[in-house]
């Protein structure tokens, strides 16, 4: 590394400048609020855990993103938290263990040791909610109307939302009787959307003809309410889990459009977004402005039975940088006024200072021989004497 | 690791519960905001940064308390913050490059591979301040008054300040002509407080008898304010850095009673805190219910220079945990509010909610079929109706 290359970042490594800084402060303290209101109490988990801790249960899909040091005083691996989730459901069953419903929030870095190709960060400030100790559908509809909540403070327009349900291809492949390997390719090629793979693969697999058919049509159904119709119709062979979950489908959007009756739904029952990991229904938040999800979320039930009490849970997150940057955007920006006062040995100065800051004004008191005037120092008034009074006076 | 272990974690990392968390949360907005009335703006450096930048210049004391990561991408070496000043002094560098004095303010975790003895905790949460651009103590003092600040607004009493100044040891030093070898022999005698390997040290050093005995006082030179003119007499032959130094530091304890009459203020001359790191005054803030400072700072000029600008600087940090633990022992917890609802699909009951959620109140609502009633929610009162109309009511 050169001498002049110190103030290189790693790729996808960023530092905030104070007036994004500002911003984003601005906008966490009102999520957090927010979340406050509902009910969500924050909970702040370690940097830096046991690697096993990090990775136990559902986490496995996260291996691969997880940076790992070695802890010099146990001589264990540890491994530096790439999603707060896993840590949180811990707290949950492990520190509180209440038995009435659990909510909890938190906002945090997370690290990733390679981007995703979409996301050009490797430093998201994750930020969400979790809800423990509930299975119905209404937990489900509270944390995406939270979530959506989140979106409209934050300033987005024109929301969209994306909903599924990992339970459906999860029922249909336990039917078909596939085997972990073949339900696990199965997966890989619906996640890329791959049709002609999708019909030589189910060629190759001897399963009943019917369920061949129903895993053939996954991929279509996506699209607006009328989905969970033609669904019912392409899936009427499948088993009660599917019947289940599509009723779930069709009252959490029905539940959904009280609350935001304007709010654009569409269903994608091949969405299997962090299968490995969810259990129900899961759901994404995108806008127009930006090719991916802004937020994401769903239920993965059972997360904490490593930590030693396995509890139904929901819940969402989103990149806290990125909602602040698309809020930005949407014209949010603030200013602050600053007022310049100089620098004497005035006890009656130093009082008006004090008072001023005290009622929350931002001054900024000269020192002496200093570069740059008030205005260089992004004042807009300054303190001046007025007989024996100190005023605060506009800067034209 | 035992399935049962899973929830353990790592020796001095935490994981903060909801009612330590909002104590927490509440201590950083205050803070952050009275630094911003001090005209200090906020910065986020990453949490993480090619090792090299972070080691840099006046860094290499942090060497051992660095985490190190490998970059897949880049195949460089990284490290985990463990102090966060070297990364704001590249934005005030580097991004910032303003001529008139910079004000920069700074909250985040960080990690350190060995606790220091003292210091139970791994991963302190850094909260700090730093001013850019002035040489004089006018500039010191400020950040010195900043930090009191600070502590008076976590609710902490009975603070004493330490003052020192490592450009005496220094100037004794340099006029002593100790070699560099020598210079750091004597450093960790000192700051050891080795009285008599001190005088073994120096007896073998063949210099000057006054500088030697000049060095040899100089463990002395602790206490009240009786020590500046003490040290004017004992270090008379000393050069003039030495003498400007003293005089420094009668300036900022005189300039600091007119804002704090009642601060108990020593002065340790032999105090070499972050000697390699200060470059003139440096202080620390100690209350007695800990044995160790709880906030500290100085000087340290020209370290932006690897990232290619030169500045004073002079700035303060302190551990946001520690600040907030001791503030909750003063007494200033707060309890929450929270309103319980039922769960119905009732319009006019969703509108209540939404407002009294506006208006910034804490409304659960209940979910079908859940454990626990309104007070193991920790519900204070509930909603019920009458006639036409929801009103919270007291729960007994």
């Amino acid at each position: 590394m050169q001498q002049k290359d110190f103030w290189l970042l790693p790729d996808g490594i960023e530092e905030i400048l104070p007036d994004e800084a500002r911003h984003l402060e601005n906008l966490r303290r009102t999520l957090l609020d927010m979340f406050a209101c509902w009910g969500y109490e924050l909970v702040i988990p370690p940097f830096i855990d046991f690697l096993d801790s990090l990775l136990t249960g559902s986490g496995h899909d996260l291996e691969l993103q997880t940076f790992k040091l070695t802890d010099q005083i146990s001589g264990k691996m540890l491994g530096v938290r790439a999603d707060m989730t896993p840590q949180v459901s811990r707290i949950d069953a492990h520190n509180l263990k209440h038995e009435p419903p659990t909510r909890l929030c938190y906002v945090g870095t997370v690290l990733h040791t390679r981007g995703d190709p979409l996301e050009k960060t490797r430093s998201p400030m994750q930020i969400g909610a979790e809800l423990y100790g509930h299975a119905g559908q209404e937990s489900d509809v509270e944390v995406i109307r939270l979530m959506l909540e989140m979106l409209v403070m934050a300033g987005l327009q024109a929301v969209h939302l994306d909903l599924g349900h990992v339970g459906i291809y999860r029922a249909l492949s336990e039917q078909a009787g596939l085997t972990k390997i073949q339900e696990s390719e199965l997966f890989d090629v619906l996640q890329r959307k791959a049709r002609p793979e999708l019909q030589d693969l189910l060629a190759e697999y001897s399963i009943n003809s019917d369920l061949k058919m129903m895993l053939m049509k996954l991929p279509e159904l996506n699209g607006d309410r009328g989905i969970i119709n033609k669904a019912r119709q392409l899936l009427s062979t499948a088993n009660d889990e599917v019947k289940l979950a599509l009723a779930d489908l069709e009252a959490i959007a029905e539940k959904l459009a009280v609350h935001f009756p304007s709010l654009p739904i569409s269903f994608d029952l091949a969405e299997l977004r962090g299968y490995h990991y969810h259990t129900g229904v899961v759901f994404a938040a995108f806008v127009p402005s930006i090719g991916r999800e802004i937020a994401r979320g769903g239920r993965y039930d059972n997360i904490g039975a490593v930590f030693g009490r396995a509890r139904p849970a929901t819940g969402f997150s989103a990149d806290l940088k990125t909602l602040s940057l698309l809020s930005k955007d949407s014209g949010q920006k603030q200013q602050s006024a600053r007022i310049f006062a100089p620098h004497l040995d005035d006890g009656i100065l130093n009082e008006k200072i004090r008072d001023l800051r005290a009622r929350r004004q931002a001054v900024i008191q000269q020192l002496p021989g200093q570069a740059g005037n008030a205005k260089e120092l992004g004042c807009t008034s300054i303190l001046e004497k007025d007989n024996h009074h100190w005023v605060v006076r506009p800067l034209d």
